[in-house]
């Protein structure tokens, strides 16, 4: 099955960047891709760097976004995980993941489950917690497990997409380094976003696929000089292995063959799930064992 | 807070192949370690490669072993990590490591908790699952997260180490390849190993030590060849980076220091644990959400 990843920058306005995303689209399509998947919050830019009430007024494009690319994912007939700002209403948002199947129909959706707050990542502020749960999403070529960004470092979240049926884990992405930090501490930052996801197709037998955006975004407030987000969108197989990797400036559409059989080859040599000890684990629903 | 790792071979008898861990803890010592960390089954070949009661035989040395290794602990001062088969009673056995502090008292015992069974690691024929459950061990140079081997390979074992307080992850393994399996496999396969250990350092931000053994090993029952250990022992930070790896076929002393401080700064940057969603994660305590 041909997958792509769409690697893009955000070129100014919506507008425009939703253009750029869909000519990408069609890119895609044409080298034969059946599943496309977009960054986290593609179509605007990063707009969590500073805490600003009038970012709200992004999320009324949501119903209007969703139209949007169900259109493309039908005039594409591919299946498109996009990334959204989500309005459930008046003062309540969510980061959502709306999967279209390839006519156009809503597949369903992920709500962005574990939330960060960090210096220039104020998402706390913008965005409640996902009430979905782990759940994967039935699609025209399989269960997905779609996650986002922040999830990334949680194995919690990955499991249970796992133990749930995803055939494979996928995240649209915002991350990324300001540049003043030192070069060893961005290398490890890296190697480290990179490496975990690797490790969570390991213990779960199955690929993985993070796709992040590129282009430096400035803080509008002025508190800090912006971010450099740092591409690097990959796909990785069932044992970890890198099957594409993109670079870290450059908008791309990522292409990679994957063999879902594989997953199950895999487990069958390395069979994880048949040894978990689910009757020592009760603790892993504790904030701290103390 | 210097560390030694033990990578070492099978010196075809018992005796001999002590006496060979003793000189090498002698030479840690030297070097300045604190805490000494030898890899799994450290006192015996690889037994499980075939199921024969015969090697029931090995856990009548549980008592012995026991006094051997507190001694060594006592005469170099240091917090040493055993791995030994332990003999329960008659027809009951574990795959335990005992950890003795610097003053040889027995600082505790963790009996492995996942339990193999592949061809040529039939380790469900020899060990009972542990039941001790996920629990650090308090020494005199910190709280020891004692894992072995299999458990490597589930995130659930690290998480709730680290959730216990577990300062330090260490693992002693005994894992290799058949020579007979392709380049291309054999690569996928350690990259795997060491990739997911880097995981769990990075999701639980506190460093993370392997030791595995090396050398050839043969199958004693002729069904297979035998096993390669493919040593590569390590040692990575709380950010999953590297500091310090062995080779994939010698004897070797691994010192490394680790900076205990590390951690707390970065659980500060990085604050994982702050942002889990525990009451989402109950389906983790099930087989499979079907």
């Amino acid at each position: 099955m041909k997958i792509a990843l769409i690697q893009q920058k955000f070129h100014k306005t919506r507008k425009k960047t939703i253009q750029k995303t869909i000519n990408m689209i069609k890119e895609a399509k044409l080298k034969g891709a059946k599943l496309v998947c977009l960054q986290e919050l593609h179509t605007s830019e990063y707009f969590c760097q500073s805490e600003d009430v009038e970012n709200f007024e992004l999320a009324k494009n949501w119903q209007k976004n969703k139209r949007i690319f169900s259109k493309v994912a039908k005039d594409n007939e591919i299946v498109l995980v996009t990334s959204l700002f989500e309005e459930r209403t008046a003062g309540l948002y969510h980061n959502t993941s709306v999967v279209f199947d390839s006519d156009g129909s809503e597949a369903g959706m992920y709500r962005k489950m574990h939330i960060p707050d960090d210096p220039a990542f104020y998402e706390k502020f913008y965005f409640t917690e996902g009430d979905l749960g782990f759940k994967p999403i039935q699609t025209s070529v399989g269960k997905l497990g779609i996650l986002i960004c922040w999830d990334q470092w949680y194995p919690e979240a990955a499991r249970l997409m796992a133990l749930a049926g995803a055939e494979i884990l996928i995240y649209p992405t915002a991350i990324g380094w300001f540049d003043e930090d030192l070069k060893e501490e961005k290398e490890r930052q890296l190697e480290a976003w990179v490496t975990i996801q690797r490790g969570h197709a390991i213990a779960n037998g199955i690929p993985v696929i993070a796709i992040n955006r590129v282009g430096f975004e400035s803080d509008k407030s002025g508190v800090f000089d912006g971010i450099r987000f740092w591409g690097n969108s990959f796909v990785v197989g069932s044992q970890g292995e890198f099957l594409a990797r993109g670079s870290d400036n450059k908008e791309e559409v990522i292409i990679v063959d994957i063999d879902k059989k594989r997953s199950e080859e895999v487990r069958r040599i390395w069979p994880f799930l048949r040894d978990r000890r689910i009757c020592a684990y009760s603790n892993i629903t504790k904030r701290f064992v103390d």
